[in-house]
């Protein structure tokens, strides 16, 4: 009340400028962006308003604004754009990390330990469901047996996968609502493991017979669903991931995003890819959905299955595999199915990301992109998913029609032998080409995958630079004149990710105007060795100018963290 | 600048109080609402703030605030409430609106002329459909013919449904499409008409051959579900109608509203109940939903059948119908199935609305009500639908539990003959049993069941206090004892509408708070005589303080609107 009139004028001045009374500013740190020249910028600070974008970009002589409501003292360390990952299932991460993980038990008591702890731990679930079990690394000489699950959890079904996923293992409930007796028969291609001279089933069952009890397992609920989304944010803020392209996202998933918007728990931004046309009508209409949730959300385009994996050999290949002479892999769609469907999205103005693996997949991905450009014109951004092996023939293609590239840096270091295993050396000319691809114009994005490896970006990074694993194998790199620089592979993870889903100048730089998507870091990734990188400590991730992570032993109170308020 | 004092202070008030600078005043008006104790309150002027509430309800004394952006001088016309309809299908009514209409057509000539125009004029549909059509009024002695269908629509499938909708007209788009040709036998209790003397299909499918054809309309794509809705919500507002409980939604017609939301076009407020418990999960997950866009949008809870309607003998009653005695109707659910879907709804907490036509289904209902009522506790609202045909016992039920009668006041008027050649006269003490129910204590709610019904609600305001129909019939009223005043009519549509869909203090009153949904007429509601009250013209309909309707000849230009920008 004493200061009347400067409260009046500050009201006042809020009005015209909603955010100036409530601006945060990140101070003394060691900025890093890729700007909008797609070159490197260096900054100290960064002002955020409160409708959470950038308001200011501060250099070290640039002066402090004074009317800062929470300031954060970064103590000199790292700053770099939220990191984007343009191809992981964040649904599918979210499942995994809540489903029993049983792959580092080293004895059958410690699983049924294990198991026990986590039915406790869950007592909503209504099928415990696991993996990862292996009985050779327990020392067991045989298969656990439904009995030896009952003694740890009797009251609800168990269905545990082996660490193959070619066996499973059941309880007694399980069983029952399966209604597998003595006098259910082996299916075809299966087999039920029985009691030694009984027919009575002993718990396990292998390949085919498998189905029996997979399929009585109830589709998740939404409770269940909203908890792995809610997992999936978790683990991708703790790896400095503020933006996800989501590849195949179904209705349901799609609700799951809905209710964490509606309800105000949407941390991640989710770019979302139709699983299929069938989907993407369904979620968005005929037309691309709006940025939803202050641009948390959107449903961009479809995502369409060409051909499936190199290890298991469904990667359609020109020539047929190395370690299987007569198979070349196989289309999953027709020309004309791949060419109808893509026709359907994009006349609706949907973006389209096909998944292609194999040279083949990849030459008629790029073959009906040629074709449809003519008629489907303007700014299409056509995805090519994986891009894993390519006809050096065909890599020029990709400079045309401004193609993405969505590739995945640590499966060319998971993959490798077994690509060498699958195809000549002579055909991994176009393997994982990233540099390739990029240097022949194609907009080069990087993802993880998740979960089918972790969504940890830096191990991506480093992955990028070096094409080498965690192991630092192969001593020089794998095909290393495929390597891309430090900047370009951070210009992958964050403002090309962000073009790649339309949301450039949205977010994916620390530029004025854009979203406070940030991740502070305890290292420089410019200059880290990959050892270094790989060890990288994401201490806060901030998105939208909302810190939605804080490293366990960075405090609130720590000195470094000052509130003005 | 020259007045810089105070204009910095009106700024300061402006963020204390955000809407001051853009408020709306109704003035000169004639209000009727009801308050908040359920009587009838009145007013002259309200004043709405550009958040969409009601800031102020004036009367004749008070005065008028100075600061006003835009103001509309209601030249001593009458102002409601939105009216609220309780019970209607939103996309239902949008499709009936959109599908070509033939049935007051009088000769083959002029439905001909009336495809050829529709056609035209929806140049995107794929399929032509419509309705109505009788070849008895067109004073034709035999069915139409595919060949006069080919005469004005020959590049798309036409498929028009008879008045009766026992029958279908296919032009040969259609019957190519559907694969039926000379070779295509009568499918068992149906009839292909064909060429006399011929085996060719002739045009028209009667009974079950009807789904030879109408088993190959495509699905509506999003763009026509959007249109429907569109056209659904003119006709509400036209109707006077600013919230409307969707009877039966489904995940398809959900995406809809949430487009219209998102893309700012959803002008009515939906309250749904889903199309049983797994669209209602779907949609809403575990929860119902928030109310989203400014309580223009929420998932209330789930529609459940229990029986079917009186007309064709489906509802179910506790004795055989009088005009078909060895018929009670049958339930659609069995009593442990109706209870297990209500448990599973009301345990997430999800709203509940049974539709009941028959006695036997409204004695199930209210016993199942009883029976669940003590383990779900809390404020349950537990809806019935129709409620049409209560056994006199079963009234007093109707007071427990807090339960919600919602009950369609045409339907009485339109359908009393029939009623009373289904049940004997003993038998209709509690038909259409409004007051009855409403004395017992139940909370008494009005709607249309459109499209069945015009959605006209001062139709159903008209009926509620006359118990006769549109004709003036029968004298007396039917059953008059049944009659509500005006003042629970109004409420029935409007006040107590929104108590039965949870929105109670965000509308269905005119009171400081609440949003501005009101309407203008041209008449009083509580003094008009009925067949006055069903001529009354709607000039404006507001919902949220924006004026989504202004009857034809009234114009933004006219005397009586005024803006002060």
């Amino acid at each position: 009340m004493i200061r009347l009139a400067t409260s009046v004028l500050a009201l006042a001045i809020g009005c015209w400028s909603a955010a100036a009374a409530a601006d945060t500013l990140i101070d003394n740190i060691q900025g890093i962006t890729v700007d909008e020249d797609g070159k490197i910028d260096n900054f100290t600070g960064l002002v955020i308003g409160d409708d959470g974008r950038i308001r200011e970009v501060l250099d070290r002589r640039d002066k402090r604004p004074r009317d800062i409501d929470f300031q954060v003292d970064g103590e000199g360390r790292f700053v770099i754009p939220g990191m984007i990952d343009s191809h992981l299932h964040v649904m599918g991460l979210g499942f995994a990390a809540i489903t029993l993980d049983l792959s580092d038990t080293n004895s059958l008591e410690e699983a049924q330990a294990r198991i026990a702890e986590y039915a406790a731990a869950n007592p909503g679930r209504r099928w415990i469901m696991g993996r990862g079990w292996n009985q050779v690394k327990w020392g067991l000489d045989r298969f656990p047996t439904a009995a030896e699950l009952d003694a740890v959890v009797a009251d609800r079904p168990v269905w545990l996968e082996r660490v193959d996923g070619h066996a499973g293992w059941a309880n007694s409930a399980a069983m029952r609502i399966a209604g597998v007796t003595e006098a259910t028969a082996d299916p075809a291609g299966g087999r039920i493991e029985r009691i030694a001279g009984t027919r009575k089933p002993a718990g396990v069952f292998v390949d085919a017979a498998t189905d029996l009890i997979a399929a009585k397992v109830p589709a998740p609920r939404p409770a269940d669903r909203d908890l792995a989304l809610q997992k999936a944010q978790e683990i991708l803020l703790r790896n400095g991931v503020t933006a996800a392209a989501d590849m195949g996202t179904t209705i349901e998933d799609w609700q799951s995003y809905r209710r964490a918007g509606d309800g105000g728990w949407l941390k991640v931004r989710i770019m979302a890819y139709a699983a299929g046309t069938g989907a993407m009508e369904l979620i968005a209409g005929s037309r691309p959905s709006p940025w939803l949730y202050d641009d948390k959300l959107r449903l961009n385009g479809v995502k369409i299955y060409l051909d499936g994996a190199l290890g298991s050999r469904g990667a359609w290949l020109k020539r047929p595999y190395a370690d299987d002479p007569d198979n070349t892999g196989l289309p999953l769609l027709t020309g004309s199915q791949l060419r109808n469907l893509m026709s359907r999205a994009a006349l609706d103005k949907f973006q389209i990301a096909v998944h292609a693996i194999g040279d083949a997949a990849n030459g008629e991905v790029l073959s009906a992109i040629d074709e449809l450009a003519g008629t489907y014109e303007g700014d299409r951004r056509w995805r090519i998913e994986h891009a894993q092996i390519v006809d050096p023939a065909d890599i020029a293609k990709f400079g045309e029609h401004g193609i993405v590239a969505s590739m995945q840096p640590v499966h060319q270091t998971s993959d490798r032998l077994m690509a060498e295993a699958r195809l000549d050396p002579a055909r991994l000319e176009g393997a994982y080409a990233w540099k390739s691809i990029a240097d022949a114009g194609a907009t080069l994005v990087f993802g993880s995958d998740a979960p089918v490896e972790s969504p940890d970006p830096f191990a991506g990074l480093a992955a990028a630079f070096t094409r080498q694993g965690a192991d630092g194998q192969p001593f020089g790199g794998w095909r290393p004149e495929e390597a891309v620089t430090r900047e370009r592979a951070l210009a992958a993870f964050t403002s090309d990710g962000a073009y790649a889903a339309f949301a450039e100048g949205r977010f994916g730089r620390l530029i004025e105007g854009e979203r406070a998507d940030f991740v502070m870091i305890d290292r420089d990734p410019l200059l880290a060795t990959p050892d270094e990188l790989r060890a990288t400590r994401v201490l806060e991730t901030w998105v939208g100018g909302e810190r939605y992570y804080l490293a366990a032993n960075e405090s609130e109170d720590a000195p470094g963290n000052t509130s003005a308020r």
